[in-house]
């Protein structure tokens, strides 16, 4: 039943043969890849005017010279990357230039930072396409959570489903909002040349502007950069690229920057232009839209596009978390078990890992993820100037034919990326210093997890020529409830395993008890010796428990291996489970961790 | 460390003998099992008064004519239960007399109503309490789920360490406020006769009112039955009291019968001659208390000790609902383990069933549990009405000495319960409808769990004596997931057993690996025979469970057994488990509910 559903949702298991068809083509990559990119031009413009509005209006034209900043930087981070991608074709992205040129400490702090952050994206573009929709619709105010919740599942149930199906799917919006944007940019456009919208809403540029700073600048700027984060996403998820990987991802990170530059200049400069100012109440992108068209289909359709691709920008983690989770998992600072890929090829426990996760963060901060915001873009700026930095020292240390303008191109991206970086510790303090303590924490359990591995991996390799203890004989023992066919059919089974010796074990509550069995046992099984142990507490758990102790320790003496074999009917239907075999389930966890005796479940299995 | 916590919280384990100290004074008693029941005159005259309001307040009187219907119900259910004591004195109350007099199914939905009644009554009560302390202190609004939650688990853990224990504690406020509302009545009666009250306040007896029919009279008195819910408890608990249990119970009834009486009247009486109506922001016993003391420490008292029992009301719940448990476990209505013991010699699963599911309502309702009082009370009027019938019945049949009079009284008993349990149905339909769905429901689902008792019983009896297949040998196969410590450890608990077979079964992702495993076996396990399975899919179960079939089917031809012995490493902490041994976890989960194979779990445990 269970499975049925499964393949409705998900579609049928698919081969390993099959993984080259399940790799990306370069459109499809660039719509998965960058639309967590992409939809940050929606509201990165925002965020700069935002900041210079608190001094004034007038001051609205430094937005230009910020945005011709954000575009340096956004220049060095892909030509950056673009190295990145050739020197690492595997995958890993920051995470695995910070360890290999920087240290094993840089690269947890790059991984670490990176996987908290796509939790962080999933959960807030999440949140906000769910805000967009109740906006809306007012009467679902009441089920944002909700909401967010099954968007997540949506998103997550089509990752699951394969990557080529879903970027199938998610390629239309990403586009169309590109096309939106690009109508809008063309009309406005026609609008200015042709003298339709007046030159004197704006300040030109150069205004003196009393009151500005330089501080404020840099933080209207390190504002405007949060129109950068998921540029990085590619660099993790190459693996996922037709072959040739390498060429294949260069080009659509090339492709993802100039649409990420042109879709950012011209909102900046319409917004200029038209002289927008921030509004509580309107975005920036819907102020100009509705200047341009007026409130006619053309707008609408932008609003909807703009709403759509903030949603989708969680399918950006959906690609990026799964793979960095792998490179993790090989290196054994997490759980094996993200490696493993599921029926439909995708890494199925990083996918639902981040689903989890997300959907936590939703319901914890009951859909009111805004704050999370600058949490989230200094999580980013972490791993750039991390890797940057890796890429400049491995230039020094390599230096490969024409490293010194690949040298040249990191150490501006890392010295862009880490005063970014410290402007949002500056100027957001008290938002992003959650940052200066998950982290360290996480690296911690990062190298907890790594030296549990490896000892577990001396422990059982072969190479460790440590003798085991031989096993001289067995004795086998067999908490019995009662005399039935339950018990008979374990006895059975012990007995055809020729045992040293096989204990019945029986546990009564009151002294009258104990003899009327022990009676009626001498007269059912004669050649079966049988323990009855007196429980004045009325567990079965202790006195079961001390007796094993008993007999474990004079069997381990002689080297003989004590086997504990539990009687337990296994019933029909799962629901009537609970109407039974308590007592079993808990011998059997008190064993397991506690006692060196094998278990045996003996099943028997009732027929109605 | 968690058994530490479970001492600190419920106490060291009591032995079987102490079970007579466990045993209820009377007085003990009455505070424990009475609280429900005296806390319901907090509001029964209060919702009398708000069905004559719907009138007008000339309509007043009538409430004392309708008092005195309430104090002959009265009467006729503590006679009638009196009677019951005594014919059924271990207890089970209206579920036993029910299924003896009428039959199983009306024991059963006497049995069912009174279950769900006592989870009901432990999330009013609590809701209630915790809505007046939060009046109190409005800052705690937000948080009032969280804190009737919590009430629920003290309350719990009160009744976890024994009934003696928790009576000593929770009789003081139980006492306090018969004590505190006896006080009022003292000073309220004596302003009255003294004059200090006007008496143009209340209408005359008998003051004709236009605009008053039979119906609303019968909805007021139904609403006035309500302060009766509480008086079967005692019947149920018998076995809870010290010897000679009958005597002891009944006295303690009929103590109840004649305070709850007392109060009543009382506090009818002084709302009537005060002239009180019932209001949306103060109850009646508040302004009544304000009335005669003005806002004075004695106000306080009576309010703080009033919602102090609007709380412990809860703890007849938890009297009650484990030994009707009890009751229908030992016939077979329910999981067996509703009649073992705990630690502290009380029931402690049906105390933990009752508070999970009274939490699990809170939190459904969002601590607004009002408008489950309805449904509450006709769930206590079905049993009255089942009980009644079937000692009537009783009478009928066996005729003992002096039987007519125990008939007529509960002839009279049945006929008021029935009525007013149809006045229910008929005047507030809507919100009691659930009864007639979950009832039959709950009925069905006990039917459904003997029958399965019974079908199990019959199979594994011995009188049954269907042979059991010989076993002629041993076949085991060990899944292995690579060359190590482990699998060695396994292999030779196999071989210790000298089985007619072992099989080495390892699950290949690749075709290579296949080869390159099955040489070096070759090499280091020369003696075991090994079996490589390809798995296409990347599923290690599917391929194991289709090759454990094959084996096993050929095996069961020629009566062999067999055993699939899975190699486990135990790590040293626990949290390390999430690391690893999800696939054994589930090969086990796979076999033991399909296949006919003993699973053997051998634990290899790492020293670090």
């Amino acid at each position: 039943m269970l499975s049925a559903v499964k393949r409705v949702l998900i579609g049928r298991p698919l081969k390993s043969k099959e993984l080259g068809e399940q790799r990306l083509s370069k459109t499809k990559a660039l719509a998965v890849l960058s639309s967590d990119a992409l939809s940050s031009v929606a509201y990165g413009p925002e965020q700069v005017l935002i900041v210079l509005a608190t001094v004034s209006t007038i001051a609205f034209w430094y937005s230009i010279p910020i945005a011709v900043g954000v575009l340096i930087l956004l220049a060095a981070l892909i030509l950056s990357y673009r190295q990145v991608i050739f020197a690492y074709p595997h995958g890993g992205g920051a995470y695995v230039v910070s360890k290999e040129n920087l240290g094993e400490n840089p690269g947890l702090v790059a991984g670490g930072s990176l996987l908290v952050d796509y939790i962080l994206t999933v959960a807030v573009s999440v949140s906000s396409g769910t805000d967009a929709l109740t906006s809306a619709f007012p009467s679902l105010l009441h089920y944002n959570v909700i909401i967010a919740c099954c968007l997540v599942v949506v998103i997550t149930l089509l990752n699951l489903r394969g990557l080529t199906e879903s970027a199938t799917i998610l390629a239309y919006p990403v586009y169309l909002f590109v096309l939106a944007l690009f109508i809008l940019f063309g009309v406005g456009l026609y609008h200015i040349l042709t003298g339709h919208v007046p030159a004197n809403h704006h300040s030109a540029l150069g205004t003196p502007v009393a009151g500005i700073g330089l501080f404020l600048l840099l933080k209207a700027f390190a504002s405007g950069c949060s129109a950068l984060t998921g540029v990085e996403a590619i660099s993790n998820a190459i693996p996922n690229f037709k072959k040739p990987e390498p060429v294949n991802a260069a080009k659509t990170l090339i492709a993802m920057g100039g649409l990420l530059a042109v879709l950012f200049v011209g909102i900046v400069y319409l917004a200029y232009y038209y002289g927008v100012a921030p509004k509580a109440t309107e975005t920036v992108v819907s102020q100009i839209a509705r200047e341009t068209f007026g409130r006619n289909f053309v707008y609408f359709f932008i609003q909807g596009t703009t709403a759509l691709i903030l949603v989708l920008a969680a399918n950006t983690g959906f690609s990026a978390f799964p793979m960095l989770a792998v490179n993790l998992a090989k290196d054994k600072y997490i759980a094996r078990m993200f490696t493993i890929r599921g029926d439909r090829l995708g890494y199925s426990n990083g996918i639902i890992a981040l689903a989890v996760a997300s959907i936590l963060l939703i319901i914890g901060f009951k859909g009111k993820t805004e704050s999370l915001i600058p949490l989230y873009a200094v999580g980013v700026f972490i791993p750039f100037t991390l890797a940057q930095t890796g890429m400049f020292l491995k230039w020094i240390r390599e230096k490969p034919p024409g490293w010194v303008a690949k040298l040249i191109t990191n150490l501006i991206g890392a010295i862009i990326s880490g005063t970014v970086m410290m402007m949002f510790f500056i100027t957001k303090f008290t938002q992003v210093w959650p940052v200066l303590i998950f982290l360290p924490i996480l690296v911690l359990v990062f190298h907890r997890i790594k030296r549990h591995y490896i000892k577990v991996g001396k422990q059982l390799s072969l190479a460790n020529c440590e003798q085991l203890k031989p096993i001289q004989g067995n004795i086998i023992i067999v908490p019995v409830a009662g005399m039935t066919h339950v018990v008979e059919n374990s006895l059975n089974y012990a007995k055809s395993l020729r045992p040293d010796q096989i204990i019945a074990v029986y546990v009564a509550f009151e002294r009258e008890d104990e003899k009327v069995f022990e009676e009626k046992w001498k007269k059912w099984q004669p050649d079966v010796r049988l323990v009855t142990l007196q429980s004045y507490y009325r567990s079965i758990i202790h006195p079961l428990m001390k007796f094993i102790d008993t007999v474990e320790h004079k069997a381990s003496e002689s080297n003989y291996n004590v086997t504990v074999m539990i009687p337990q009917f296994i019933p029909r239907k799962r629901w009537q489970n609970i109407l039974h075999n308590q007592t079993s389930l808990l011998i059997r966890a008190f064993l397991i961790s506690r006692k060196n005796v094998v278990i045996s479940t003996v099943p028997f299995h009732l027929r109605e």
